[in-house]
């Protein structure tokens, strides 16, 4: 099969799964509500972004589209979306850092009226070296927890210049994405870049919040014997109450067959770690960015470092332990599997198009901050989501709408 | 053993394992910050609740304790409160209508300055029938979500006379309480009831809150079929991605083993269902009033009903099939079983504890509505928990809080 | 509620679960396959085992009934067998030494031509002080693998005088009542006797045999940190890869906040356990026999033992730590609790009353050693509990007999 | 990165993670244990399979290896055992009906003293079209229920020309290999072929013996809500009993998302299912053969067939369903994944090893029969096992060791 072949394959079969994003697209094509807009945008470029760069581009826009991690691109799917559908695609799998920056600017290029971000680079480079753009940006989304904690934290400091929708913060976003979508797709990494057996080993998430939630359930429910580690003490005991040992990352490294960070903070596997660290452990980071795990002093202390997989390398350290990196340090659900599955990305990039469209008709009356999602915006998603699964459920009666609103009735 | 030393015995019980209450009671015996105050509580008199009442006598307290559910007494603990520590309680196992509210009233004779309350029956009588006695409340604690409910109903309504802490909205009270405390106590009650298995049943559990959360995960942990009914269609879609079935409560009945209904609404099992319900269901609920499951439908639709178990009816409808009531439709985990397990409320009372101590220090400033419990709070119990359970966790280096409040490193 | 009353309750109870019996006794009482045999019962002495006994009276046999355990039996459950079925019953929850082997004593009093023992008391006592009464026993019924265990080394060394059928060994049995039935009840009677959280606890499982394997499960699904230790390295991996720790014993307790034992061998808790035991680590014992926990050792090491529950002492040890003992070792699922699920039972007792049918009609015939029950006896309750739980199954076509037969097609 | 350098590097990866198999080469590196044997075998072709082929040639052996599976082929892994190791490999991924034979008649061809067999191809075409060459085979080793079930059936018929040793029936196989091994493996292959979610899904497991609890323990491990159908009731009971639903397979397929067989029988998926099957039903099939969904009946209801990815075939039918179909119904965990991970095989193929040893050593008085491994053995590679993962466990006492084998002691 040929990679534009191929990469046609993957495009349609993820629509195919896609029914919340296609009852929005059906409305797109009609009512066409980005018309001559330019959209610029920055995501992984695999098959469900090319449903929604499509689905964007019926609905009136002028898209392009570049990755946002440098390991994260389907080839064959950016192949596809150049040559099968005419988009302008500017993204590779394994980009250097020029390379990387350099797509982005190609996106920027265009001059565009609305962005889509995930992890914000594009809107910061957007606030740093092409500040000449932003009179043009009416706003933006950000899919992801590390861009939106970036974006409020410009915010913060009073130079944010358009209007953020916190994609990301939407509960049909986080809920699911986030928990589900990360916990099974690190383990599709997982499997692909390893082949090693997941049941009987000590696996250390570093990081409770949604994502290593995901991560500890499917762990747990693979066979691992899962130690967290937090900084935050509530969900600290929250994990300990979910059956997991809680420890400080120093003490759980001696014993970890693998540990797996996710925490959206950097140096969380730093040099103190990798001095006592069992040999032979696996490293693998699911967060946004690769720093989480510290590869300049992981290759300060080795002596070698070696291929030994597709997406596994072998680092010999002086001592001559050994310490494996899947795909090197960054997203591994990405870079050594094929992402969230698509029904998690239906629901995720259903919120991207009613959050670009809402930007499209309301920018003008938002305020210069992140904003978040509406509840109406996601109790519409949810209502298709539901409708596309065939699921019913109950609805309050009259009486009990009133009695949930009263204070009289007591025991 | 007498009932008296009975009640002594899982006080002390309780006691040794309640080491977050400990340290808070040791500061509390030295700075005496309720001194003088007079403090009416309406909670299930079980021996948790006994300690929290001791907690605030030794704070400088004059007590008085009303039970909050007519079923939910322990009457040994009762007996040991008032006989071992000169507490005056008002409560029994088994309380009629007349003799629950003559119990609350009681409590209130004493002209309260704080009020200590769970299902809002004592303050909804403070607003209702006893104005008289409102100059005097400074303020009040709410322990569960039910009572919050109405109680934002009752400030919306703008009649709210006093300020109230939401100590159910705290983290470290609903996250635990709710989801592992509920989840484990009603299947004591579903064990102690009725000694039938829970793996391989059918069972349907109604609302999945953090309370409905917490007792599907444990039926699945039991090895139970589980089944979610819910209203919002986010939760729905939640329950139906953590693995289990989602349908309405009336097709759920026909397949339904067992029934456990923990909505905080009413009427969640009425006519429409009991008409078609699965012949030898058992019904039990866990929210905090007993009208989730419509009794005097059931008995309307009865020819005659049994005592089959100490604490199980049996309704013989009138086309001959049976269904089963566990503790007449009252929180079965209370009124069956012995409560929330020791470890849960010792959280729970300590959220109590620091809620009371701050309405005394801060009432005057507080606006007459419903307050959450701040964020040192939570973590102040958070931390103390963790050192008692003897857990270490990391702590963010100065990088770190600086990189998380920072916009600029990207990829 | 009067105790008879109470008593009769529990059995109608039982009986209205137990259709899988309830299928055989209809048989039984048409066909009187037990009539003018006189049946000796050592059996734990509540609801399921009195229906059970009311079962063989109704083929026809002449019962008797004492306990298999000084602490097991449900005084309100033999009271209603006594006065309610007229039945003969010799037992009571706490018996001394001397009174429980009493007991068994006037159950042999009636030469008794079947025996159904459990743990295999009644049998040692047959072959030892009342030989005279062997030549009158046809066989007999074991109910436990500890009882198996012990049959079958008598039987080794030539000493067994009858045949008898190990019940345990039926897949209807061991399958579901070792496993399901162990680990619900074990927790039925932890949150009995203690009203303990089980999550977050580090739980340690003594034995990784069909009842350790349902303990494991359950403490999980209920939230716990399991531990297991073995003696078997092929259990040992098993439970590894079932994501649980293994370790020693010794190292275990360290870090026990519960040690539960479950291995059918003595001293599973010794002296060098105790000397190490984590300070309030609670240990409970599910074991036939108690034991398991050496209390004698536990006596010597403490300067005082108090009973702080209803079910649970506290042992002082004389360097300040706290132990505390469930039910005083003794199978805490009976003695704290109440005992497996009735389900569990119906399936247990049909196999049982269906051996005692095999060994009336058979005994000349069988060998004076353990025998195991048929493919067919199991395969015949399967298929009533299927159909009295409302299950269809697939059946293979004569295309797929064949083919499971054959060698020939391959790929 | 080469082919070749991608077969090196798997296999380097493999071997680095098979610590038993390395314990056992370590010894048949000196002993030479098979020195001038010739040892045709038959597995699928990937890195695990080829560190036991360099195994048994650096114990003296000549080896040939042909894939026993015409989809289960890791053409890098082939070429890397050819090229880097100097081995005669006979496989390719997709070989049609006659390469496969005709691969497997290669390996014949040299006369073999030894087989390894997977399925029981090899031997079957030995007792058919190649007995000439039966008198030189002195014994073979069989893998897999499929092939031991075969092979029983050629015994029975009495034809069996020499002693097989059934690999798979040791404890420390089927205990793990075919319960976590097939377990993962399958849901590697799922989430490779596929992208799609697990959670939330109905997906019907057909069969439930030790593949199919693996597969539908770890189904529910990733949040799905698992169908189990089966035609042994007592299998039913326990899959209910672990919280499945069980049901007839025309029921099942009613509402199945996804359908996955592992039955070791034909024609699961006949054409009545296909009938009735839900819209968009996606079929997959981890037992040997790949006649357990009909794909001929598939064909002829079907109008048209695609390939959609490059692992699933989406099915046409001519009333305007879909139905997919992963890997051409082959083995999905092989076909569209990696197989089982490697910690697994490493105790699967060193039971291979060590029976392989045995059959050299003993042949000659072992009956022409299918044979099981001894239980020192198992015990022996378990032993390794525990060393090689660091765990250590408890010894009984010498004390304990008598009361086990002793009967007297008792309550």
């Amino acid at each position: 099969m040929s990679e534009l072949e191929k990469g046609m394959r993957r495009l349609k079969w993820a629509e195919s799964h896609m029914p919340v994003l296609g009852e929005i697209r059906k409305r797109f094509k009609k009512e066409k509500p980005l018309k001559g807009l330019k959209v610029g945008m920055a995501l992984h470029v695999e098959a469900k972004t090319g449903i929604l760069a499509i689905a964007l581009a019926e609905a009136g826009a002028h898209v392009r589209l570049a990755s946002c991690n440098p390991l994260s691109t389907d080839d064959s799917v950016a192949l596809a979306l150049k040559e099968g559908y005419g988009l302008e695609v500017y993204a590779k799998k394994g980009e250097t850092q020029d390379e990387y920056y350099g797509n982005l600017n190609k996106v920027l290029d265009m001059s565009p009226d609305l962005i889509i971000d995930d992890g914000a680079d594009l809107i910061a480079i957007l606030h740093t070296s092409r500040t000449d753009l932003l009179k043009n940006v009416r706003g933006a989304n950000e899919e992801t927890t590390t861009g939106v904690v970036r974006l409020r934290a410009l915010a913060a400091d009073g130079k944010l210049k358009f209007p953020v929708i916190a994609v990301n913060d939407a509960k049909m976003k986080f809920l699911f994405d986030n928990r589900y979508g990360t916990g099974q797709s690190t383990f599709d990494g997982w499997m692909n870049a390893t082949n090693l057996l997941v049941a009987g080993k000590k696996m250390v998430v570093a990081g409770y919040g949604w994502c290593g939630k995901g991560i500890a359930m499917r762990a747990k429910g693979l066979g691992a014997s899962v130690i967290v580690t937090e900084v935050d003490p509530i969900r600290a005991i929250e994990a300990r109450l979910d059956g997991f040992e809680v420890m400080r990352m120093i003490d759980a490294v001696k014993v970890a067959d693998a540990v797996l960070t996710v925490t959206g903070c950097k140096e969380i596997i730093s040099e103190e770690h990798l001095k006592v660290m069992k040999n032979g452990c696996i490293l693998g980071n699911a967060g946004h960015f690769d720093n989480e795990i510290d590869k300049k002093v992981l290759d300060s202390m080795s002596e070698s470092k070696e291929k030994v997989r597709e997406s596994v390398e072998e680092y010999r350290l002086k001592d001559k332990r050994k310490v494996y990196l899947i795909a090197e340090g960054r997203l591994m659900n990405l870079a050594a599997g094929q992402g969230h599955p698509v029904e998690i990305m239906d629901m995720s990039f259903a919120t991207q198009a009613l959050a670009m469209e809402h930007l499209a008709n309301n920018w003008k009356d938002m305020d210069k901050k992140v904003h978040t999602v509406s509840e109406e915006m996601d109790a519409e998603i949810a209502r298709i989501k539901l409708m596309t699964m065939g699921v019913q459920i109950d609805e309050l009666t009259e009486e009990q709408v009133k009695y949930m609103s009263g204070w009289e009735e007591g025991t």
